[in-house]
């Protein structure tokens, strides 16, 4: 076989036999094959495309370049959530305490934020201690105490997606479905679960912004699940206006907190239960869809989740007293209000604008070896339909520092993402797909 | 500027700037940006194409990333042929010194052979001491001296393009009629020219196997070289069954002397006094095309391009009195006729497999690092419209060894090559079409 009749082929439409794929990517990951080849791949895979079985061809490759976790030890049948990112999404801080509180096990690797999107293991260690670089052997206790634990990818977890997504960021390739599904479930199926939910966001704040495509990348994440042996939901929800009200690290963090006292705002309870009663239905600890939303409710209502969270917390070296005391979390120094500089009522709120914002306040990455400052970020004041006084606060920016460009350019920013008109308005479904 | 940015504007169908496509030229030429970033470009354009400006902007980034020759110093109009590529092509070799002795001044920069093609400066060396790697100051002199000089590409020499080609041959991503527009312009302009004819091969032995795709190519040559201010005349001739009888490079020397001494296969005669007359109107020497083909075959009949060769090979290291005895270039040890196995007419000879089959003998190259043996190749007895009997000659083979495996095997590869049928058959016309 040789590499360039093989970027021929798929040029030229055809379709790829797995062992060819698979020749690619261990040819890649082991250094056999460079990086200008796959360059060119991934390019004529952006134009053509790959079906079912080339996508499931490039997961499992991808899969078994790196380590595979064996957690068939570990009681129960093990469940994660994955999004595709989005703004405001904290779903996963109150999700896992709660469906590891119903009897899912819940073995979460997560991301961290770039761009205009945050990302859990940062959310997590906003929490005074708490630490996402467990080894194995810890992951795996913890889950078999507290039924959830949340760490970062490891090196040893699909080292050729790892090397094929830096290589596509810098190649003008990410946004293919295929590589973007095969990059996304070769991670998730390398945690050794024997289930996933799956949140694909659409809308203008999400990596999918049109509802067709994101319903594309949904049927291709479920078709690679199936071909794996995988049970897999998807869910699309929406990710026009951003999810809850906070936007930043440690705000969020509490968000997700409120939630699991039994508040928080509607949107992101509705979201975060609907997947959560999909995890439980992957399990099989509830067998109808009316009963497995009844239990994560209560498991809510009851304190159990608030009582899991504040375990796993404390299991994973962070400050447990945060939990039940938010004034422990980082604050910024400055709250900043932004004012409504006409009355009406919020006919959208972009999304994608409002974390570019919190970003700037130095919430999230503009590049991977950025740091974040846990504190800053961005809450809104006013969702989608809400009507609105002049002079009124929309939003709340959290800042660093007083005053001075960066915070009024920012101010500027969300005042522009927010977008009031006369007519009564009202925001599109949460769940507009389910897939399963 | 960014590369990746470049790249997806490419990607999603935008026009770039030429300052955009300098950027990525002269930084890959410079080493500041890689060679990965480079492909996914490439075959970027593969599928989106680009139009002339971009394509003159490309190929005047890769001309000025090395030497241009001036030529302003040696009287006379400057005007070479330049071919896209063929089987039995030969034609370099006769047309230089006619047009030379017609006083057109010729600075051809050759290539040699790759695959089922040959290459001008193979043929030339078949020819016992000729050299092609004149320094600049020789070529310059002998320019001066003879109207015509035959060298090769030097390392100064459009490097961009050589670095980019090499990446493309690699990467699938030859085929892309804006990428090979460039390469060809950007050798040739570097030559220091006032005009250029292009000989754009249509067929099955051509590098453009479809009538249409020729066509794109010929005018997207003819449209940069206008962009650059240079007289450019483009024939697309026929390329379904080789040119002449000969392929192979000391069979093809001696074809190309036959034709200066007035005989000759009759489509290559034709072929080589078409391009000839051509650039007689380019370089101003005849304003009209009669008058100039009349010139040329004056220049054929009275001996005068043939006493040019025969100065040319004298002045380039070459001996001379093999013009004049052809016994003098190298010879196979082996001739091996291949007999047709039905009587019938030639429908069709296919060229590339002719081109291949001298390759296996020794003529050709399959990597660029191959050597070739100047005396083996493969000699059509017949060509398309020719009645043959059972057991007539159709080629005879001039091979480095009796009998075995691989000449046996080029044997039935000649013959499989050759359409026998009961009808008349007659070629189509050897010029399709003229852009000028």
């Amino acid at each position: 076989m040789r590499a360039s009749e093989i970027i021929r082929a798929k040029r030229d439409g055809g379709r790829l036999r797995p062992e060819e794929i698979r020749f690619l990517v261990d040819g890649y990951a082991g250094g056999a094959i460079p990086d200008y080849q796959l360059a060119a791949f991934c390019m004529a895979v952006f134009f053509r495309g790959m079906d079912g079985e080339e996508t499931a061809a490039l997961t499992e490759a991808m899969l078994r370049s790196g380590q595979v976790l064996d957690l068939s030890d570990v009681p129960g049948v093990k469940v994660d959530k994955h999004s595709t990112g989005g703004v405001g999404d904290k779903v996963s801080l109150a999700l896992a305490p709660i469906a590891a509180a119903c009897g899912v096990v819940v073995p979460m690797v997560s991301g961290r934020g770039l761009g205009h999107t945050g990302g859990t293991l940062d959310k997590l260690e906003a929490i005074p201690g708490f630490r996402v670089d467990l080894p194995v052997s810890r992951f795996r206790e913890l889950l078999r105490r507290n039924g959830a634990c949340l760490i970062g990818q490891t090196a040893e977890i699909a080292p050729a997606d790892k090397k094929l997504y830096a290589l596509r960021d810098v190649t003008a390739t990410v946004e293919s479905i295929p590589l973007i599904a095969g990059s996304i479930m070769s991670k998730k199926l390398a945690e050794g679960i024997d289930g996933l939910v799956l949140d694909v966001k659409v809308g203008r704040g999400a990596f999918m912004k049109r509802r067709e495509e994101a319903g594309l990348l949904a049927r291709t994440l479920a078709g690679i699940g199936r071909a794996m042996g995988k049970r897999v939901t998807v869910l699309l929800t929406d990710m026009e206006q951003p999810l809850g009200l906070a936007v930043g690290n440690a705000l969020e963090a509490a968000e997700a907190v409120e939630l699991l006292r039994g508040g928080g705002p509607p949107d992101l309870r509705e979201v975060t239960l609907a997947l959560c009663a999909e995890m439980l239905l992957l399990a099989g600890v509830e067998t109808g869809g009316a009963a497995a939303r009844r239990r994560v409710e209560r498991a809510v209502a009851d304190g159990s989740a608030l009582e899991r969270f504040r375990r796993i917390v404390e299991d994973q070296g962070g400050d447990p007293r945060a939990v039940d005391d938010l004034a422990r979390l980082p604050r910024a120094p400055v709250q900043r209000d932004v004012p409504a500089t006409a009355a009406g009522v919020v006919q959208a709120i972009d999304a994608e604008a409002i974390g570019l914002a919190a970003m700037s306040l130095g919430a999230g990455r503009v590049r991977v070896e950025d740091r974040v400052d846990p504190a800053v970020g961005v809450v809104l004041r006013h969702k989608v339909g809400e009507a609105v006084e002049r002079g009124a606060p929309l939003a709340t920016l959290h800042a660093a520092r007083q005053g001075g460009e960066p915070v009024e350019a920012v101010a500027a920013r969300v005042a522009a993402a927010y977008r009031l008109g006369p007519d009564p308005a009202s925001p599109g479904p949460l769940v507009l797909e389910r897939i399963g």
